[in-house]
């Protein structure tokens, strides 16, 4: 019995997210098909991260375990074949044993786009949220900086998250103009709390609409009221971009169970 | 009766094309329906360039009479509530009376995109040629060169086209490394033949991949044999991404006739 560790970039559009569910076609389900035919045998599959309905991934971590002989790094060639071409799988490598693709995971980058323009984009419609009104992206930029460092995220949830702490640290929100009308966001931390990154999207839309203050995340970080932020921003401009692991979980993950979230 | 122009978005992934035909849905069709339905009299669009099935445009240009009473900007809004998501009418302006979308364009510039990485894209499959094998950039950009100026193109069209001379001046052909697998070409013209910058893209991968010397541009503009090129790249990476015209022909287009290719 071996472990493996996928990376898989899906576009998230016509699948109810990542979980397997009862009603409607979730990616991991495709995937647990079509590792169950590459290796003749059931396979379940662990996700780093549940994304939702719409939301892509260009680097969601996947762990298996399997007795089947096909090398690691072959993984990606077998199961490209087999997938749809909207989930791909990049890179295969075998993980000791007690590696977790989810609780030994110590940081996430989320990317969210917006396309700021009067008209929505046909080609990126399935990426971006579209916003007709021109935002102020000095305000968005001037509310970026409190949310950088270890706060109490209580505010940051939607009702059905399951986290035991609501404390966690992010390291970097950056707004970057990419053309004339495409704006990404850019998260990154230790762990991210249930639809913390939209309601972080359509907070900061808010405030570059002057409908919400610039400190609006710090009133938030200090009362704990989600009402103090704003609207939680739609699916389809997430997506999930990087997932980072301590090196030595590759070699022995026991020793490193006090990075679980 | 006024002649109006539009702007049109399209990701070409499931239409058979720009232009109405028989077997197959265009996006001349679709267009012209919601503009029917609009105007409530049948109206019929010429584009500025009858991309091919799986090509997109950032910036088809379409002309059409109407005597509607929808004032020229109003457009975008009103179709944009008829058309699928896919087909997106960013602009429109009223023009003279002998305006032409095609016959006046004195330049268009193309976008081709190549996902030069082992796997393909997810997110990003409908937009990118996916080429597995690494790409000499520096190769292909040493061949760039001899496109530009004003040349007999006769060996860079396929059977099909219709243009009596086959004599274009190109001033821009350059290659972008957008990020670690993602390569654009770009390529403006005053005008193309049929296949043309597809043909472009196909040789140049092969010249990338050292199955074609990086003369072979120049040995194929000398001896005007189509068999001195590479392939013909497949449609969908290929975007259509500005059209231009002379600003005299929004006013006067009589004076500009001999634009006409």
């Amino acid at each position: 019995m071996k472990r493996i560790l996928l990376c898989v970039e899906y576009d998230g559009t016509v699948y109810a997210g990542w979980q397997r569910q009862i009603n409607g076609l979730a990616v991991q389900q495709v995937l647990e098909e079509a590792l169950s035919q590459a290796c003749g045998e059931n396979v379940t599959v662990t996700g780093s991260s549940r994304t939702d309905a719409g939301v892509h991934a260009l680097a969601q971590h996947v762990h298996f375990d399997t007795a089947s002989s096909i090398p690691p790094e072959k993984f990606p060639f077998v199961l490209n074949n087999l997938l749809p071409p909207d989930i791909r799988v990049l890179t295969g490598r075998e993980v000791p044993p007690d590696f977790h693709a989810r609780f030994l995971s110590c940081g996430k980058t989320y990317t969210y786009r917006i396309w700021n323009a009067r008209h929505a984009s046909a080609l990126y419609r399935n990426l971006c949220w579209h916003v007709p009104v021109p935002l102020d992206t000095a305000q968005i930029r001037s509310a970026l900086p409190a949310l950088i460092g270890t706060h109490d995220f209580s505010a940051f949830q939607a009702a059905g998250g399951t986290a035991k702490t609501t404390v966690r640290t992010l390291d970097l929100a950056e707004l970057k103009q990419e053309n004339e009308k495409l704006l990404t966001l850019l998260v990154s931390g230790n762990a991210f709390l249930y639809n913390m990154v939209r309601i972080i999207a359509g907070t900061l839309v808010e405030i570059g609409l002057h409908r919400l203050p610039p400190d609006a995340f710090s009133r938030a970080l200090a009362s704990g009221n989600r009402l103090d932020l704003g609207m939680t921003a739609p699916p389809h401009g997430l997506e999930l971009t990087e997932v980072r692991y301590p090196p030595l979980a590759f070699t022995d993950p026991a020793s490193l169970r006090w990075h679980t979230p």
